[in-house]
């Protein structure tokens, strides 16, 4: 094995060339083994086994910084820099993370989860190492995918204007999560077509041998081949348009003309852009057949491909999924929205059945909301489905374009809460927060399945901007008994009792159901609601509550700060100043990844602990 | 007059093409005059007097969408759609908007503020359009500025894919509120240059001649000439890549020429983008000469174009470009960043003094914000000037490329609070909210002068995300006698007294003198405290208050969800239950424009309304 004597960063450096090939296929085989049993991301990361061995062969580290973006595909380079023997932990908690670390490892230069941003993160280092007279190389590897974000193009064109190195890695695989989309995607097909791969001076004869005649007349041919001559004559113009030198397309599976082509972008003086061409799941047939389900995959079966843990009931997703297409049958005028997440956010089938109302905008969070409140204003009824992570790079869009116009805009916020494995850039901690401080935007979450339909339903009925926040994960299925009608503003009382009221939300319904328990057992006799509406509050049940209790406990899933429980204690504070409030909700800290219900135990959010801060706070 | 003619939309479709110059010219004075005496946006509306004219006579109101990016070009715009006797109000309460808003005419397609949604919100009517089965045209104009802002490329990549028109304006006249900047910038520049200018034939012939030979040389020809090439043989190449059917360069002051290609724009089967050059300021040589100055200025004299009021005292704007130069100096590793507006954010003086570490991105607040995680990393100090209402971009790139790697990034956030003409779009109600949410991050808001000095200095040795919020105008300089060092999490106390304390933030600090007073006034002994760190909170003095007051009273100019009165209001909750706290904030609605004196009564925040529910509270 060669991979045996791969113990630290930089010992790659020690493995002749030729050996090259064989460490890829012992990592690669490695990588599979080793997902099928822990899950994980694995078509990204096959995809990039060659690129990082390229990389880590004309690179020292720690000196010279390497940006990824997403993260997603950093196995390889984890396990070059020392950490393959911790795969075993991978995703768990305390274990090695998914995602590019800086405090796992000197040899990771930014802790990556969202799109978009390497560009932006390697320029600063550019700039920081020339402002301080320092001198290495920076490489950022951006993914086809996350160039159609805008802030990548934020960071291109502000790059264009740098008199000094800067390697911008283009890892080109016709994806991101599922097919890539927009014109950018095209433009950059066009590159990778036969004519184009095989190098630059064929593409450029044959474009010669199109323009028939020369003089005057080759006007009009220039207009007629137009389309071949922008692809052909240079590929990469677009790039080279901006002010960026480019290179490529190359293979990327072929470690040899990569090494070339990266040490020629070495000496370049500017930002330069190396093209590389490379196929998502490479080395494992399942994963390159399906490159979508082994983006993310749970355990799997080695020879199948097949997922060995069984899903015990539907998720969340596959509910909302379901009663979207229901929605759209009756309202013709549903369109939903995703940002490169048909898979994900469940809008797959939707797409399937009414193409002409589907729109995958790419990694574009902001344009997806602004363009919902266009379709809005056009008078059709738009859901714009994206995890409540990511729908933080939308939230002045919310607020300036959708809230500020009153606009009908329905926002799905998939993911809402702890997600667990992925880790802290993957955690919808956030959205009561950054929702709940917008003029107008009502926000909804669900106890169950049943209610995320019906919230579903009063969202297409209702007016203005409507968000629904719902977790990640199985679907609660029980408390069917409860099915009060959904109205706008008014919580769902699930119990009446006295003194101690829990106002609990969503995902923190079923987990309360036990802290009511608990405190019937030590004789509390205490009312239990499910909020439904985090806002608009339900003003007039807190004023029925202040009459005949002394103690309300909110409970979230959210950090904290502009939660749900702050609102409530500041309505309290000024209206029943005597009835006290315990806000429960996530500390003011970021949560790494581990096991949802191990994440709740270690943050107060499981019954038990819930339970002793209410037993503690009325003993005081 | 012609003018005179139009008072309502489409009233333009009656006057004779040979009169619209002379229409210019009298849109062109009127404009001069009026906003000399109310003060508004010049030199943009100026540069676009031929532009709007040549849309209005290519376009049906209100049946067609015409969308403004940012929106302060657009008051041609309003004088067509008879709004111009209403100009006599513009941006004052009550008035006419300075941006377009539906509310004012069904010809506003779309509520503009913030920059580079045009084309998304556009986007979303035409599609809106396309499944409804309607017929009509939209336009969106965006800036050569707004283009360099992200999402509007996300929305022209996914533009590209549209088969159905959709006219997209670029209004290209060099600059956003300064010159602009970066790769697109210059390649902008290159298609405006003279031989582009006069039309594409020419320039293709010249480029012919370029090409020395034909057969195989002429690859090395094309490798020579690629910078000719890529820029002549085809002008808005970038776009036609993109999948986008470019049409110009064309004059904009020319409206004949500018007509023809709007409606040859009109019949393309897809998205068009039609280049139109402009000159901001045009036909008033101050604004002309001094684009800058001119974008929003207040009542100038005609002749001279000088200010007519003359500023009493220093804005924070400029209390902070003073103190950060003098930071500079000292602290060699300090670099600053700006989102395309060095004079309004006062980073022209840092430029000039330090051009090696000055940073203007382009209207790109999402990648300002990775940059500078990127440069802190590499070891530098970023500091990132942004408004309040702008930085509402860059939640997620503070939350999740900042915070979560504790990065020391010092954010200067100008005007914070209400800012008053611009209105709702540029209030800057909701930075406390979003920043207060985000684990890690200090925010700090200044009494004075002074306090704005010593924060940023406290800011530049302090480590990770700092925030420090200042409001638009005058800086105040009173209070000097209070000059408590400042310390991290920890307030400054003005007065000791016991039953009520004030906890006032930033800008309320000078409103609620007036408070204290009148209670001492009326027999209490208030304390009151600068709270000066909106976070970490000083619970230290929290629990000291507790102890001989009943009631904590917190003013800030911030919506009052998520805002640090309810954090005060949870944490008292929880801690010492039996000392209320009335949180003073401005309510859950957006803000209008309007005086701040005037809005700050309208929304209580001024001394009378503070006392007064002071009182009201305290009678219960």
């Amino acid at each position: 094995m060669i991979l045996e004597k791969i113990k630290k960063p930089n010992d790659i450096h020690k493995i002749p060339l030729a050996e090259f090939p064989q460490l890829a296929d012992e990592i690669r085989s490695f990588l599979i083994e080793s997902v099928s049993r822990t899950g994980g991301h694995l078509a990204s990361n096959l995809g990039v086994v060659e690129l990082t061995l390229a990389l880590h062969n004309v690179l020292d580290f720690p000196d010279d910084k390497l940006i990824w973006d997403v993260g997603h595909q950093a196995y390889t380079h984890k396990i070059l820099t020392g950490r393959k023997d911790e795969f075993e932990t991978l995703r768990r908690e305390g274990g090695l993370s998914g995602f590019p670390k800086r405090g796992e490892s000197s040899c990771d230069s930014f802790d990556a989860g969202h799109s978009s941003d390497s560009i932006s993160a390697g320029l600063g280092y550019v700039r920081a190492r020339d402002i301080l007279g320092e001198k290495y190389h920076v490489v950022s590897v951006i993914g086809d995918g996350a160039l159609t974000g805008g802030m990548a193009y934020e960071a291109l064109n502000n790059a264009a204007e740098l008199e000094t190195n800067f390697i911008i890695i283009l890892n080109d695989n016709n994806m991101s999560i599922s097919p890539n989309v927009g014109g950018m995607s095209h433009y950059l097909s066009a590159i990778r077509t036969a004519e184009a791969y095989t190098g630059m001076k064929m593409s450029v004869n044959k474009a010669v041998k199109k323009i028939p005649h020369v003089g005057t007349a080759m006007v009009d041919a220039v207009r007629r081949t137009k389309s071949s001559i922008k692809q052909l004559f240079i590929p990469g113009m677009l790039f080279e348009n901006m002010g960026l030198t480019y290179l490529g397309p190359v293979d990327g599976h072929n470690m040899r003309q990569m090494m070339r082509l990266f040490n020629e972008a070495k000496r370049v003086k500017g930002p330069v852009v190396v093209h590389v061409l490379t196929e998502k799941g490479r080395g494992y047939e399942p994963a390159r057949r399906n490159p979508d389900m082994f983006h993310g995959i749970g355990p799997f079966d080695l020879k199948t491909g097949r997922p060995t843990e069984q899903k015990s009931c539907p998720g969340y997703t596959d509910v909302f999924s379901e009663a979207l297409c229901q929605e759209a049958e009756e309202e013709k005028k549903l369109a939903a929205i995703t940002a490169a997440m048909p898979g994900g956010t469940g809008l797959k089938k939707f797409s399937q059945r009414y193409p002409d109302r589907f729109f995958d905008v790419g990694i574009a969070e902001e344009h997806a909301v602004s363009f919902a409140a266009g379709l809005a204003l056009g008078g059709v009824v738009p859901v714009v489905a994206i995890y409540s992570s990511f729908l933080q790079r939308a939230v002045d869009q919310m607020l300036h374009d959708v809230c500020m116009q009153k606009l009908h805009v329905i926002f799905a916020v998939d993911r809402a809460g702890l997600v667990g494995a992925d880790g802290e850039t993957h955690q919808g901690n956030f959205d009561i927060s950054y929702l709940g401080m917008m003029p107008g935007m009502t926000v909804m979450a669900p106890k169950n399945d049943w209610e995320l339909r019906e919230m579903l339903h009063f969202a297409v009925k209702a007016e203005g901007p409507v968000a629904i926040r719902y977790p990640r994960g199985n679907a609660y299925q029980g408390m069917k008994e409860h099915q009060a009608p959904i109205c706008l503003g008014k919580s769902e009382v699930l119990r009446n009792g006295s003194q101690i009221a829990i106002l609990a939300i969503g995902s923190m319904v079923e987990v309360c159901q036990k802290v009511c328990e608990n405190l019937r057992n030590a004789g509390s006799d205490p009312t239990f609601v499910n909020v439904r509406f985090v806002k608009p509050m339900d003003t007039e049940l807190l004023d029925q509550l202040a009459k005949n209790h002394d103690l309300i406990v909110t409970v979230e899933e959210n950090v904290q700060n502009g939660g749900f429980g702050e609102h409530v204690c500041s309505y309290m504070e000024e209206h029943h100043p005597d009835c006290h409030v315990l806000p429960v909700a996530i500390p003011d800290r970021f949560v790494a990844h581990g096991g949802v219900d191990s994440l709740r135990k270690q943050l107060g959010l499981c019954p038990f602990a819930i339970t002793e801060r209410i037993k503690n706070y009325r003993k005081e």
